[in-house]
């Protein structure tokens, strides 16, 4: 099988996220057809919107270019475990595969936590890849955090 | 205390979803001074957004008209319990109380499944007041359903 790693993709937006004073969590989303469907990093501050983490906001670019509720096939790649936000969000939008890069012990919502894909309620559960350039996107969210609030531990 | 319910609100809005053929869910968002925030239904059928539901509407809406990620005081009224994904948006812009109505046992994160608000990830959990108007909630899901899928049981 011919496959291609879209962290490298994913980290440039976190980079870009952090360029913006943005926290640094980047995702890229890709089609049933191997098309790159939307990507994008945080932008919660910029819009003044708590739900404008990376994963939102390529779900619903994809989901608004396509005119669907659902992205059957499709496959995600964020820089950090995502959150119980994001992670109900991507089992609602029906993403076959998620691949992520570091563990968010702090926030994270899929090995940690609220585990939202592993409930009876919860009625999708993609393909889980994780650890992808895990060190890189931790060092980015752990410089960013460090010139910002001085000892704070990474997260969203 | 005058204390007012916007549990009737938030049932006209269930109720105009449902004439959209959305499932009727519908929520209103308080600030701290007690002036409506916004009002809303799920439109995740109409705007093709699987992110659509009534509580993330309402979230968006207040953030962005105040400019601000985050909503303190702020009360939201909903029909349903949450589902992870709402429940995670209410915790990360900071409302101070929830308030719902029917409990949703298939598809809710607050009482059921992710309990969201219940992990040590979630760094802000609102008071929460439930069963308000609840038998009308679920009547209007119920009905909902029963029209379209027979026999399916409510979700969102």
């Amino acid at each position: 099988m011919n496959f291609t790693s879209y962290m490298p993709d994913a980290l440039r937006e976190a980079r870009a996220a952090a360029a913006r004073d943005e926290v640094p969590v980047g995702a890229v989303l890709i089609g049933a057809d191997g098309r790159v469907l939307a990507r994008a990093g945080n932008r919660t501050r910029e819009l003044s919107d708590p739900t404008a983490h990376a994963e939102i906001l390529v779900i619903r670019a994809a989901c608004a270019a396509l005119g669907s509720e659902r992205l059957p096939g499709a496959r995600l790649w964020v820089t950090l475990e995502p959150c119980p936000m994001c992670a109900a969000a991507i089992s609602a939008a029906r993403i076959e595969t998620l691949y992520y890069g570091a563990d968010d012990p702090r926030m994270g919502g899929v090995r940690h936590g609220a585990r939202v894909f592993d409930h009876p309620q919860c009625h999708h559960r993609p393909g889980i890849v994780d650890g992808i350039s895990a060190e890189e996107s931790r060092r980015l969210l752990q410089d960013f955090f460090r010139e910002r609030r001085d000892g704070c531990n990474y997260t969203k």
